[in-house]
């Protein structure tokens, strides 16, 4: 212990001042009063009545929850993260029960939580799993006690060695006909199950990918679900190798894990075989029927990334904007900024740089709030579809739904972290809330199909469908967006932008089918390339990612404008409408300017229209400045989920930051122990060299 | 504690197993035999023979020396690594008296540690300040004992509610006659000092940036060293509170705190003196000299921000081209890569897209490396002259290092963050190296002046001597780049790109007559708008950015021709001098492609040639994979420094990351506590249930 006679235990208080005038409540009533728009009408077209209310329902629930406490994660090590999450995990079972939440609360208290955590993984891929690959007996011994939380499970495919290629697995499961069982076998170090959320010290069962082997055969991949550790006293069972695979960059709070078989046996019953089916004894193998109607699950897992990138960077602006009206900087001798006649600093959000970056954000956020709300339609419109056997949607919305999650989820982490940025010095303290919210956005780039490889299944099915226009055997239908700019662009291969002022640039149909000439012709680039140039796949990757890019961006700006001209009147009165318009205007703008490259390159546009872009994006920008404030108030966030000292609703951001400040655990001690082990040998040999001095 | 009457503390081992073949180090042994050019050459050329041979005498120190172990930090907390990084410190002051280590040593040391520590911005920032800023008396004072530690301190400066603005900080030093005293004092909560590295817990003094007010009048910011701690116990002293600001982002290992006064009294020398004086009892103001000479310091400490980047991002480059030589991914069914005639899935190096995104970053280390060469040596050319009362260099110098400090550390955070992304899933973990890299590099982006806020003093520069040069007042000089190649440009406004062929583009002055049009374009628009259109310098603003970053852009591509042409043949011979023009030329060609539209909008060059770019750039690419790892490899990182599983120089990846996960601590017991609390009771309640059930 560090101190030298007195009490340690001592916190550090602030004195009781006030920070200086005006307050950053001040600042925020000033902008709110400058709004043009109903913000409650905003929320409410883009949100519905029904999400708004279970928010405003839950909320205070979590908020007088222990369990759901959310700002102490900041001061927590790994190990007191992870044990808290544990205890929400648990708390959140009682609660459903007596709040009777029901999916979609329960999914709304997750978004609010904002944290994976130890049981996550259970939910999110071992029970769905279990319900998708059960047949009966197995449903009533897996499924069932699943669902109450009687066996815990993960879901283990990915391994040391393998990612994405599903097919290049090395676990293997050997059927044994003699005693009817499986042997799970790990062959090399490499072969080890790696990444498994909800594996290292949770799960007492895993579903286990592993490569069906009959009678010498290598049938591939397929799942098992196999008990790993002992249900009394939670030991891993012999033959099992598990544990944590160490500290990540984010996630901290779930225990992803490793996985490790040696010759370990599984009855028959652990093979799911609600699709292919193995007969005991023989072990003849029935195969499973088409596999592509599973192509709509990964649409849906798509569609709430694009949807959940919306909510995310939702926060980033909100913080971002709310702060920028907040914080002052330097005064403006050209435009000095009065407040009650006294001139002050001015607020950064009126400085034009600060605006170019945190304004298209706003913008980005409601196009991805529409499109993701789009493909949750279309994905149920394709299920309807595939119930009546029609498979006509799901080439394009599978490709689409690629493509959106590369491009939605490079822009969003993107855009986060330039929010974070933009919030200067204090946006790198943890009490900005949006560290954490990057490091755990920031996997998503990476999994459920990596950002890069991703790209490639769009590509593939646009250069398909390029060629079915082309040969006539495409026809234009509402649903397919491909179809409809591919045949624009054939009509007119070397049209060009019909555009001369900066004020023509705001119109839906110009900036449409900008977008999809700069798609259509990224496709014929590629086409020319792979036809007519023999180029291989490989070596026209890059080009390939940018016809991906440029179909999702189409993609994208078109949601945006349709869902404003699908809205009727009484969805979307004048004001409203027009500050939404406004913002899908920035929006197009703004994605054409940061790929500009790519709308140059095709000749469809001149350089003097690339500065009228320009020009035009500043002009919005200034449009948009007065309700900025406004549009993320709109994002309707609650204070709870932001769990941010800059991004409060009542903008009393240095008070809050004090308060964070006081609670910080080495503020609960005057002196800490290294003190006295590194600090007080140079400081005491200082002070005995002076006494020998006043000595001499 | 868990468990169930078994030993819990059993360490999790994983079986003794062999990777799948080839193995990680076959790959690296492959590749390197294929390099075209000798490793060691091009270290030396880059480096220097004395820089290399202190870190091989170095390195072996470290890696014996527990204080200096780098891979602990993995798993702690962030108070364990506080402690950690202390007892560094501590160690660090041993045995630099040992070694005889000198500042160089010293420096290189901290460069391999890579990690802040308590005393770092003692040595950063308050030791610098008390040598420029102590007159005689001050310095046996203060100075000498800082040196020898005795006393620690820190620069406090920001505050709560200013940062950059430092005109407009609010705390006060207030003289008073009667005592020949200053009474230092924090009016309002906003002017608490905030995020003073070393403060927190450390130091005992602090330079202290405080209004300066006599006799009521308000003479502006000041230096002040004060003590603010006891030093026979070490806490804080009557009228000072003093505080941790609590969790960041990164820096997690140095404690940034906060500074209040409450009309504390400092004695008369506690204001540094070295320029302005106030005379003891009448409190006369002496005014200090010009002021100029201090932007020498800031040149330097932007110039090793340079350098210092060029190391972190190597640090990404090194990790992501050697574990993407190791990775396998997917067999590539057009040309299937054959290992001793076996087909193996393809090492992720050989697909162009990863090609692309890393070895242009290996390409832009080899670009900073030279610059941050360049600036130091100009840096040097100008103190001597500055001693000779020349000032003719400082002017060009302080607003080039300003925009190469912002446009190099984004392009260096945003180059880091894509190598951590190239190495797929596992760089989402801490093992990979890159993502404490990230974290504690990031925050270069907003200090030293934000990278926004930085662009505006280069571009007010670059306005100034368009305009001299323009009025003819500013001659060519070979020091001075600007006044080149706006001398250039104005002699042909409206030049084109004279390229034709892709192979023509591979002309050292091709590129650097369209990087310097580019450049001087964007100037000229920027005159167009605030001298004829009238604009405000707030309305262009994004303008000025763009300027700033294509004026730094031709310096950086400037100085690596530059270093490679005034190279002789002894300091590098052909096969180097040959591989590192092909570095040039990507470099060169990637930051075109980058700002593409840049180009465009100037017209200086064609949609036609923006392909053959494109084009070339991929050639580049191609001509580079041969020699990819040596590339990284004459960066010369030890392992010591990477501390990284992917990025190990031997390639044995997946070995070294098992290694490291046996040592997570939560693999160090067999069950964890939060099972008894959290899983258990659903467990046992399935369990129970089954057993009445089986009763029934």
């Amino acid at each position: 212990m560090a101190g030298g006679g007195f009490d340690n235990n001592v916190p550090t208080k602030f004195p009781k001042l006030s920070v200086k005038w005006p307050k950053g409540s001040d600042h925020l009533k000033a902008e709110r009063a400058k709004a043009t728009f109903n913000v409650d009408a905003v929320s409410k077209f883009v949100f519905g009545d029904d999400y708004l209310n279970r928010v405003k329902k839950i909320v205070p629930i979590l908020e007088s929850e222990p369990a759901f406490e959310k700002t102490q994660r900041y001061y927590q090590s790994r190990y007191q993260r992870i044990a808290h999450a544990y205890e929400k995990d648990k708390r959140m079972v009682e609660l459903a029960e007596e709040f009777k939440w029901d999916d979609e609360d329960k999914r709304i208290v997750n978004v609010l939580y904002d944290q994976v955590s130890p049981y996550s993984l259970h939910y999110l891929m071992f029970i769905p799993t279990l319900r998708n690959q059960c047949n009966e007996e197995q449903r009533e011994l897996f499924y069932e006690r699943a669902i109450r939380n009687e066996i815990i499970g993960c879901y283990a495919q990915t391994e040391l060695g393998h990612g994405s290629n599903v097919q290049g697995l090395e676990t293997t499961a050997t059927y044994i006909p003699e005693t009817n069982e499986f042997e799970l076998h790990s062959p090399h170090l490499t072969s080890s199950k790696w990444w498994i959320g909800s594996l290292a010290k949770t799960a007492n069962h895993a579903a286990v990918m592993a490569r069906l082997i009959i009678h010498g055969k290598d049938y591939g991949p397929h799942p098992f679900c196999v008990q790993i550790r002992s249900m009394e006293d939670h030991r891993p069972l012999s033959g099992v190798t598990v544990g944590d695979i160490g500290p990540k960059f984010g996630y901290v709070t779930i225990d992803n894990g490793f996985l490790m078989f040696d010759h370990y046996r599984v009855p028959h019953i652990s093979f799911l075989a609600k699709f292919a089916q193995i007969k005991p004894g023989s072990g003849e193998y029935v195969k499973p029927a088409n596999a592509r109607l599973s192509y709509g699950t990964m649409v849906l897992s798509r569609a709430n990334i694009v949807n959940g990138s919306g909510t995310t960077l939702a926060r980033g602006a909100t913080v971002a904007v709310r702060y920028s009206a907040v914080r002052r900087q330097f005064v403006d001798s050209n435009e000095p900024r009065k407040w009650n006649n006294q001139v002050i600093e001015t607020p950064v959000i009126d400085y034009t740089m600060q605006q170019y970056r945190i304004f298209s954000t706003v913008a980005t956020v409601y196009a991805l709030l529409f499109t993701g709300r789009k493909m949750i339609q279309l994905y149920h419109l394709n299920q309807k579809e595939m119930e009546n056997g029609n498979l006509g949607l799901l080439a394009d919305l599978h490709a689409t739904s690629s493509g959106l999650k590369s491009l939605v989820s490079t822009i969003t982490i993107e855009a986060l972290e330039d929010c974070r940025r933009a919030c200067g010095g204090h946006g790198f303290s943890l009490f900005s809330g949006l560290g954490y919210a990057y490091q755990d956005y920031l996997p998503l780039v990476t999994f459920e199909g990596d950002n890069y490889l991703l790209t490639q299944q769009t590509a593939r099915y646009l250069l398909k469908t390029y060629r079915s226009v082309v040969s006539g055997k495409a026809e234009p239908n509402e649903h397919n967006l491909t179809i409809t700019y591919l045949t624009e662009y054939l009509k007119s291969p070397t049209a060009a932008m019909p555009v001369s002022t900066g004020a023509e640039l705001l119109n839906p149909e110009i900036l449409l089918t900008a977008f999809g000439y700069r798609a259509a012709y990224g496709i014929t680039q590629l086409i020319e390339q792979i036809d007519n140039q023999g180029r291989s796949w490989n070596s026209v990757l890059v080009d390939i990612n940018r016809v991906s890019r440029s179909h999702s961006a189409y993609v994208i700006v078109h949601n945006f404008f349709a869902a404003l001209q699908q809205a009727s009147k009484t969805e979307l009165a004048v004001p409203e409408r027009k500050v939404l318009q406004t913002m899908a205007y920035l929006f197009a703008l703004h994605m054409m300017e940061k790929d500009m490259t790519e709308f140059l390159i095709s000749d469809y546009i001149t350089s003097t229209q690339a500065k009228l872009i320009r020009e035009q994006t500043l002009e919005l920008i200034a449009q948009i400045r007065p309700n900025a404030v406004s549009l993320v108030d709109a994002f309707a966030l609650p204070d709870y989920y932001l769990a941010s000292a800059l991004g409060r609703y009542d903008g009393d951001v240095y008070e809050s930051l004090v308060d964070f400040v006081e609670k910080e655990p080495l503020n609960q001690t005057i002196v800490i122990d290294s003190y006295e082990k590194y600090i007080k040998p140079f400081v005491y040999a200082g002070l005995k060299r002076q006494k020998n001095e006043s000595k001499l």
